[in-house]
């Protein structure tokens, strides 16, 4: 079958790899229809992580099951599926738990956590391709509704993005009526504040500097700030009458870059800026990606994977931070659900849907954010 | 009335000082029978914070109400009342939802949170003295038992450092059957550990290089390491099988020193060895002090308030922190009713109970952590 | 002044009362400009209750403050506010606690929650009248913004129906994404789609059989239900696929007529039917009002407050039910900020805004459902 | 194999069955060394159920691996392993959300839980027997420490009476330092009062009329109730100064006797007691058994499954009711931790240690609640 494979630093191509095929009894293989290019394929691309070449990219896959091994008791061929970007065995200790992003069993003794084709997340292929071994079939596939494949370009939103966001509102403990700010208008962010307004927030603050994405932010009823033009923080408190917002949300990652500083990495400056723009007693919800180590980077600190936090403003404003990489079960059903009623519509952030064949284009696009370029959805079977 | 008065760095007098006055029809004022020395009291003392002279210290009162407001209407003179070290008044937008450390109305505008006798916490003065002037009196105090009087050194500790350990377990998310690592065997790491033991935790670890409190901390079924012999991490490590510990408690604060390094300030230490020492997707509470700015601390980064902290690392494990200081009325009337009822007792950590003179002998003492001084409190009344 | 006073079944009249004044140093005397009728004024109205005659009614009351008490330090005169129908005094365990519908002090001794013109509810005088005396008016009083005046109609539903209906979805533990049913379309009934859809409800499910209030039921986007032309058990199964509500809302309570039935009371009809509209594991929150004993009521049972309950059902698929009267002040915050937002708008269910003079007439009208009586606004300044 | 069967009301058997087969590949087959006789037998024992004849009792089960299905990965011959009594699938919308009681595949469409031995909970074969068909057996078995042979007793109230005690003080909401009443000292409601001791009780209350199972209340600490010589709504209002309870646990079920009227079953004397023990705004946890219906009760209201409920005093107190069985997998690593740590000791209530063959006799004792017979364990391999 055809895939994107990952061939070093800034290189993808699109390549025959044998077809995968069931391994274990409770196993499915899914026929792919779409697959996202994800802002996280992108650490992995620019080659800042040890993802080894040769292997599958794909996190974000949607399509119809094909064969189901003899244990897959919930799926049989026909299916339409999405796959959460979790791989999520169901019956360790943190699965039964829901923490499904923290899998015991998908990677290696002692590290928690899974991924289809992630550096440091399993030996797991991605889906970025024309079929995809799903593990675990039956808790790990989300069953879609008859409008399944007319509608793919919002459901494919469920392996990833469209629960990530909601999840870092979650972590942040947002509330009903709450001001919410979200630091970062990526496809992540613009899902948070996708998720904070069908939360009843009272009022969305998106900051980020591309106005391609600040205008869809807007698109949705969330104010756009462009901290390229204004201070972000004083426009916070401004919109808050000093208060600050109630919750905040990082959606950008280590990989911050600093506007005013010849866009350096400043890995610190997103969570000290929300430090800031959150109120006494607010929540933080971290989802942009921080790594252990970043051996490659130019920051001191971050080489070790430190980073140098108003941790003293922090804890007088007496605010909680929560973190890390999303348990898509967690959500997905209910976001599913709420697709199907025509209450969500992920997919207005889709700005390129495209071939597999087109990927390695897609990528370059992708990587040096592109105006116009916000998420690109592939069609592997055409 | 005579009180325990600020004279600059590592000097405090016991002075006559002018008597409290109810000045507003919400007041009450207190005899105050016990009153403990508290290691954030030694902050001030040591001078790094901006305490003026001639401030009264004291924010763990117990007394006995002697006269009170016209709009005082739960109280009156003759009941035996704890008050907490937070100032709060009861309807603002944060004591309202139970945030009582966080009043809105206790300090200058756009500061939250309030305390008797405390740098940067609003005016009110201490209750190391005779008398305590208390505002917002029937929001404030809390009435104890008929054994008020009795068990004084048990109540007494409802006032801050009870609520505050126990809070710590609560901002780290505690549960029954939990393994809790507990990094500070100071009055407040104590308490956590004896809060722990009341919830049903499985295991706890205090961490600390002081004998005499790892042994208090021994005495009430805890796991004592000490750091000084043996690599915490490591040790935590072994005792719950390469996990981690469920959750762990930091109460330690900015002021952390590295034992192996001629007790050098390293005010990251801790929390960094909270993220190795806790599990993947565990929780840790802040209840140890940082503050926002530290002009005089010999770390570059602490200057300004910010803490190196192995972020990366953290997000990885997908951990939760929550911060701060201690929403005091959360918690103290069911202390106050496991003290009664013989569940509680915190009164295990007093080493020294001394009259109102004898307080500056008693500040030396504790703030240079002399063996066997633990807990201090002082009976002005003799 | 002028107020709307009981005199007997199914008799209010306008009369000239003393005005109130200040009797406490926390008291605030409020000039009202809008005061609703209440569906539970209803009960008082027909004589169900032993409202003693001369009492002045009204519990949803929004005015301008005239004059305050010494003590009170948040209002001044000429804030516009809008009072919370329980009556509650910020410091007994309960009101600390959030729990202001169960004040220890505002009712007599070992009987909880207090209201403004309410039988069993203590003391208090309504406000269907000129002027209203507020106690411990700091706790009680929620400042409204510059547009308070403008949007009367809107942030008067915040004393009781709003926030009513948000506790209703609240103690039905529902969550974004959730299938909600409502037994009731009367004010509070709407009051709760109204809360469901803002807070991301998946489908909202009315049942009534008034087709103008499932008419406005609709208008805010939910499926009417109407049980006088169908089983509203067997539509809600066939809504949800056979599995049931995920969570259900009375709205309706002890006084439910059966409409099958010559309009006969039949009070546990709606909660039957919400134990069979809920799925498995689901909540349901009452906030329906049902009453300790019912002396003149027709059904046997209902005289000593009991309900025929299908017990053995609800135990058998587990789920919660959570009860009684709205803590109005752990909302009426972020539903007045919603509001202001204009991401609520309660005053859709408005049918009339009347003098004070107009009201014996309103009540004829309320209390018989007169089509097209949705919600009456008394405007006492005219 | 050797099982218990039954043989029609009153009667069970131990007679020869086939031995259990793997059927699927998730399957395991379990040698059961430890099975306990439970209160919920009773009913079917009694005949009060449809359990069919031949069907073998027994869901409380505890063993070693025998066996296990190509697709179990977590388990291996020779492990030691406690079941839940719940059968779960662990891929199902409620299992993969912790509901495992309320499995949507372990029983006939429609209908949510399964459970080993049990009328009306699937086909299951249940454990009072030789070897045991473990179903799902990755997500169903809880590893054992190697203390599990040693300690059987203690690990194999794992199965069902220690979560389902456990689980009625979640239900009620219970939180450390409440005041906790719990009626029934049936098994099930020691390991309540067990369990809130644990997690920090500040008093339990126990009701019920046995000496021998007060006497074990007592030996925890709890405060033991004898109704049948005390009103006890009035003893524990006396004990709460007025107040009542925080919190209330059912741990009786339907088939609740009057000891003052000949012991006639009232099925709602126990939750009518419940609503006046517990106090304003408090909760109650119900998993004493009711049913849909009961044809052959003597009463006419519980013949069809209804109950009559002090509703209007539970709605006016403002209560909480949660209901249903236990989701053992919510809390049994929890516990099995608790016992290894050697903080919970739940086999204090086992009063007889038996065969397999002597479980005829043991049902005969425990169904008349004959003095002494607290708890039977049944020790098939002798």
């Amino acid at each position: 079958m055809k895939a994107v494979v990952y061939r070093g630093p800034n290189q993808v191509a699109v390549e025959n790899v044998p077809d995968p095929k069931i391994e274990r009894p409770t196993d499915a293989i899914v026929k792919i229809t779409s697959t996202n290019i994800c802002g996280s394929d992108l650490h992995m691309y620019e080659g800042r992580t040890d993802f080894e070449q040769g292997r599958v990219f794909g996190h974000e896959n949607l399509g119809v099951v094909m064969e189901v091994g003899p244990a897959v008791e919930r799926l049989k061929p026909g299916d339409w599926v999405c796959m959460p970007f979790n791989i999520s065995c169901g019956h360790c200790k943190n699965c039964e738990r829901g923490l499904t992003a923290y899998c015991l069993k998908a990677n290696e003794p002692g590290i928690a956590g899974g991924a289809f084709g992630f550096a440091d997340m399993g030996p797991w292929q991605g889906g970025q391709a024309e079929l995809l071994r799903v593990p675990w079939a039956d808790f790990m596939c989300l069953k879609l509704p008859p409008d399944a494949q007319e509608r793919q370009t919002d459901y494919v939103m469920c392996a990833d993005i469209f629960p990530t966001g909601w999840h870092a509102t979650e972590l942040a403990g947002m509330k009903p009526g709450d001001a919410v700010v979200i630091y970062g208008a990526g496809p992540v962010g613009l899902m948070a504040a996708h998720s904070a307004m069908i939360k009843g927030a009272c009022s969305v603050m998106v900051v980020d500097c591309h106005s391609d994405r600040l205008k869809l932010a807007e698109s949705i009823g969330a104010i756009a700030i462009d901290y390229a033009k204004e201070d972000p923080v004083q426009r916070i408190m401004d919109l808050t009458h000093g208060v600050g917002a109630d919750v905040g949300c990082e959606c950008v990652g280590y990989q911050c870059h600093d506007h005013h500083h010849h866009r350096q990495e400043r890995p610190n400056l997103t969570m000290n800026n929300l430090i800031n723009s959150v109120k006494f007693t607010g929540g933080i919800g971290v989802v942009g990606v921080f790594v252990p180590e970043d051996p490659n980077s130019p920051d001191e600190l971050e080489k070790e994977g430190k980073l140098a936090l108003d941790w003293g403003k922090l804890w007088f404003k007496g605010q909680r931070v929560a973190t890390g990489q999303c348990n898509v079960k967690a959500y997905n059903r209910q976001l599913r659900d709420l697709i199907h009623a025509g209450r969500a519509k992920p997919s207005f952030i889709v700005s390129h849907e495209l071939t597999l064949e087109q990927a390695p284009d897609a990528y370059q696009h992708f990587d040096v954010r592109d105006h116009g370029w916000t998420k690109v959805v592939l069609h592997p079977g055409g």
